[in-house]
Formats: C-alpha cells, structure tokens, sequence
C-alpha cells in the first residue's frame, strides 16, 4: 500500500486517517505530565494496535506497553517491543502455555484478581525456572473484574505471595467509571477517589507483606483533567493519543482529536437526509457512556458540519436526518467516532497524514487479536 | 491453523464457532424455500464473508452472490465467485474504476438510487465498451437510502433508460425496517406491504418503459415467516445463515441458531458477578432493534446458561451480574450473539464444528472489506 503524497481528498472511503500533528502533541503531552510528576507512562496499546504509533510513544519516554490480550501482546512482541503488561487476567492451560513462551521473549507481566490464576501461572512459570511479575487488579467502582480495595486486597496479595513462580509487583485498576460521570468535576472525583484507594492498598500491602508495591491507574479521562495523587506510580492511559468525540467532551472541544473516519456522501434520498458509506463495520456502535458527561449525540462528530447529527447506523450505512440541502452526492467528509479504539480494531490499516496530505501508511498489527 | 479433530472444549478463547449441521440445515432450508416458490435466491455475503459458505449456497441452488461492498466482491471474486450483486450504491471516480475492473471478472451488477450514481458508471462502462446491469432502490419504510416506490421510481427508470452504458435490470429493497416492529405478524405484514409495493413499482415501470423489470427483496426474518407474494422474482437474505439470538426470537427457539463465540469466564469478583472474555471486540455491541420483536435482553444468549444476562460489554469483557454460584473461572461458555454479521467481521477465522469436534478452520476472507 503505497499512498505517500496523496491528498486525502483523493483517498477511497470509509478510510482512517490518522493527524499526525495532533497525534504527536497528545503522545507528547500525557508524556510531560507523567515526566512532570515523577511517574511512569505506560500507554495501552488496544487503542492504536499500531506498531509505529508504540514506537513514538516509548520515544517520548513511556517505559513499556499496556496491551488487553495476550494476542496483542504476541504481536507487539513481533515488532520488537520489550516491555509488555497484559492488564487482563489469563486463564486456561493453552493461554498460560502462550504467556510462558512469550515471558522467553519480552519481559512480561500479567494482571490477576483471583488465586486460581495466580497458582496456574506459578505452576508453569516455576516449570520453566522462571517467574512470573504479577498485579493485582483493583476494583475502584467500575464493578467489572477485580477484588475490592483494602482488606480483600492485602488477602489475595499474601496468598499470592505464597505460590512460586509467580512475584507480587504491584496493584493496578481501570477506574473506567469516570466515562459514565455527570460532569468534569466528578470525573476527577471519581479519579482522586480510586487513587486514594489505590494508594491506601498499596501501603497495606508493603505493611503486611513487607514488600514493595508499585500502583497503576489507569483511563484518560481523569489523566485530562490531571488529577493524581502522591503514590501513584504508573499511569496506563490508551484513549489519550486519539482522543475521539467523547473525549472532547472532557477536553472542551474537538482540536485535539487525531482520529477521523473519511466517508462520501452516497446518498441525498430526501431534502433532509443524507447518507455516509461508514456504517458499524467503520465506525463501530460505540456510544461511550450516552447522557453523562462522555455522552455525545449520534454515532461520531462530523468535522465539516458539526451541527450534523449521525442518528442511525447500519452495517454499511451512516444516516443522517438533519442534513439540509447543503451536502451532495459523492462529497466528502470527515468524521470522528465516539470510540476511537473500536475504529482501530476494525480496519487493517491507518492513513498517517499531515496537512491533508498522506505520510504514510500503516498495518494495524494487533487487530483482531482478542485471543 | 491446523485444528481439525479438536473438541471445541479445547479451543482457546474468545473463538467462533459454525455448527455444521445447523449451517447445513439453514441453507437447505432457504434453498427449499426458494425453489418451492419458484423465485431465485441470492444470498448476502456481508454476513459471513466466507469463501466456503458462499460455495455451500450456491450448491444448494443459489443464483449468485450479494454483497454491500465493492471490497466484498472483490474479495469473493478472487475465490471464484462469478455473478455478484452489489446492493449498495457505488460513489466517485476510484470505485467507479473499481466496478469498472470488477466487471472484465465477474458478472458484476450495482445498485443505484439517484440518476448521477447511473450518469458516472454509464460513462465509465461505455468508454469500456461495455454495460453495467444496475437495479434501482427502492426505500419501502426503512429510510436508509432508496427512492420511494410508484411515481418517483418511475421516473429515475425513465432517467437511467436514457443512460448509455447502463441497463436497468429490475428493482430492490432491503425491508430492514422488519427488524424494529413489535411482533411476528407486523414482520408478515412489513413484508407484504413491501412487495405490494415492488410488485408495483415495476410493473409501473415495466409499463412505462416497455422492458423486464425484476424484483429482489431481501431481510431474513420475513423470509423465517414465509410471506411471498406474486411477482416476486429474487430473494436477498443474508441472516439466515447463522440465525443469531434476535432471529431466534422470530423463530421461537434457538435451536437453529449455528453461530456462537466460544468464550471462557476469567474472573468471579463477586458470587453475583461473572466475567467473560468475550467482549465487544468478540461479540459487537449490537442490539439488533431493542425492545422489539428482536430485540434481546443484554448482548447475547448464553447456551449453557439460558437464564444469565450478559448485562454489560467492554472491548474484551461481558460482565453478567446475575451469574449465581455455580460458574467457575476457567469455564467455557458458547454465546449466541444478538448479531453474527457484526461477529463475522470481527474474526479472520471461524471453526467449522460439528458435534462439537472441529472439521475445518474457514477464513473470513471479506472481514473487513469495507471499501
């Protein structure tokens, strides 16, 4: 695929653009904050999946990845990144087979919230003469996976302690309810709160066990809003170097979001409505939170024409009803998606641009690795 | 990927797995139905976009394929595939020279709704030396693209008549609008108003313009009911296939149903909570018309645990909050999802399973073909 100088007006549709202006401000930013406050940059990578885009990140000083699955891991690996948390839990005897031989590869750590996952893991790892990082996962409101914070915590932390093969290195959590709060202010609410949290663990931790341990937080939300307490270690934010429609909500406006879906007009069935060719399979159904504070209306902001809303999507189609009669067939514009991360995980390839015209292009590595 | 003989108890997770027996019986089933009543089957790609089930239909009697996208047939082309529709409308100069390079391959036909999509193909298979059959759209309630039936297709008709390089093939619709009514017999009825209307339209059309004026309907829930009139020539479904958790609702039962993700359950934060790993990077987010006659409770049905409800997605996780006692991590689940053709082009893969042993590993070969 080779489109360098193409002027994205010339590009087929639906494509992915990616702005690389704004894309290296975002990564540039989130990395003097954390520079600023003395703690690591650890950035996801299941927002991008792009090996280019890690790339910039760990220049800019990120200590290592953050990635959902094991598969996005294998294939982070393959481009040569060294660093890699799985921020998930791994569970079954094929996944704990592939995270031994892929800890021979890359310095590897794992995320658990169970015992049984932690002795699993121990098993293999002390089989193989080696031993595993591990992170207990935190649940500070967004009641997904995790134990409780405090004494729950401090329990799974000693008897991990107990399994060989694997080492108790810290505590993290994605405090992912900030995307459902009404108002900025409770979003850093919501952060400060799970950071106390976090922090108070993590003393119980090191005072029982008398070991170290290391805090991670995680969710863009909160890092745009900057709040962070003393002892917080780590900072594992993906969304950030997008930022799509819904992160605009918190940031105050749409200057910083790098992601945009390009789409033609392939429809004017009535005055009113016009018809996208990005549906679903472009944009993803992601609304993020509709009605608080991450809310937005429809299915993505129209750069061109923002007073546009995208009330229904199909598979194929994006409709919209409020279109005037100011947009034509086969015109093209630009939108960015409520999620960006869904975006990313349904193409095979991005359009890095600069100005409107194509830099580069480049393979989205670790889509569809879910396994 | 070599996996044929493995139990599907042995796949790792999150995976799709097809149902040889249920695929079979699907397709038989529609190719029955077709026949009996003497009109043409054409089935929609778009929801599996796999090479060897588009081979399955047309052994069993399909007259070509359909798809949404150019990229699809493109895709199905290079396996083979030589009569393929594409129900949607084809915008700007690169796909028009797409279409154009399509068609020295295949039997290609496009969908048209507006007399400039007609004008920009014309010219571009006539400077070919060539014509493109197109068929015109006809939006009979879904409000997505089409022109309205009667007075207003006629006059398109007469518009593309006069437009060297294309032919005016017929008439179609997608009655999608099917999808969001409040019970099985507005499903009949959706669909027999819709082909009062086609049945109609070209035979105004026909009248007018003195030429054959075929009529292809798609949607699979009024095909799962039956309802047929006269003068219907072609039917384009695609659902029927897999038939996922919302089609079961028009059918009554899930036991047709021959798409399911097998996922496992990686965390038990509480004795209420279980926690899957299968998310919406696995299972989509569609809800397939909630709170209607396909509508379904949460996002998707659970084989082995009928009762759960899989309250809540995030990219990798669904979160069931009604889990009760007897779930243990490291336990597979299947899931029906609410929407296979959103699941289709999440995978590369799909496992061909019949009585739960693996026979085949298919590729995806049109997941993400969305150009």
């Amino acid at each position: 695929m080779s489109a360098a100088g193409t002027p994205i007006r010339d590009l087929d549709t639906p494509s992915v653009l990616v702005d690389l202006d704004r894309l290296e401000a975002n990564i540039a930013r989130a990395a003097a904050f954390a520079r600023e406050h003395g703690i690591s940059l650890r950035p996801h990578c299941k927002t991008h999946k792009v090996a280019e885009i890690a790339r910039m990140q760990l220049a800019a000083g990120a200590v290592g990845l953050t990635v959902a699955k094991l598969g996005e891991a294998e294939a982070m690996a393959d481009h040569g990144f060294g660093d890699i948390f799985v921020a998930n839990q791994i569970v079954g005897p094929i996944k704990v087979r592939r995270a031994v031989a892929l800890a021979r590869r890359v310095r590897l750590s794992i995320g658990i919230d169970h015992i049984d996952q932690a002795v699993a893991l121990g098993a293999a790892f002390r089989a193989e003469g080696s031993e595993l990082p591990v992170h207990i996962e935190i649940d500070t409101g967004q009641r997904r996976a995790g134990v409780l914070p405090g004494a729950a915590a401090v329990e799974l932390a000693e008897a991990v302690s107990r399994v060989d093969g694997v080492r108790l290195d810290g505590v993290f959590t994605h405090q992912g309810h900030d995307y459902l709060v009404p108002s900025r202010d409770e979003v850093r609410a919501v952060a400060l709160t799970a950071q106390d949290a976090m922090v108070a663990t993590a003393e119980a931790i090191r005072a029982e066990l008398g070991t170290g341990c290391r805090v991670s937080i995680g969710s863009t939300p909160s890092l745009i809003d900057g709040a962070l307490r003393a002892g917080v270690d780590e900072l594992r934010v993906g969304a950030y170097v997008y930022l799509d429609a819904s992160m605009a909500n918190v940031v105050g406006h749409h200057d910083w979001c790098a992601l945009t879906v390009l789409s033609t007009v392939v429809n004017r069935p009535t005055a009113a409505r016009a018809v996208l060719d990005a549906g679903g399979r472009a944009l993803s159904r992601d609304r993020r939170g509709a009605g608080t504070v991450l809310g937005t209306p429809g299915y993505g902001h129209v750069v061109e024409y923002p007073e546009m809303v995208i009330d229904r999507l199909s598979d194929e189609h994006a409709v919209i009803d409020n279109a005037g009669a100011g947009v034509a067939i086969g015109e093209k514009v630009r939108i960015i998606p409520n999620h960006a991360g869904g975006v990313s995980n349904l193409f095979d390839h991005v359009f890095a641009v600069r100005a409107g015209v194509v830099e580069d292009v480049w393979r989205v590595v670790a889509r569809g690795r879910n396994r």
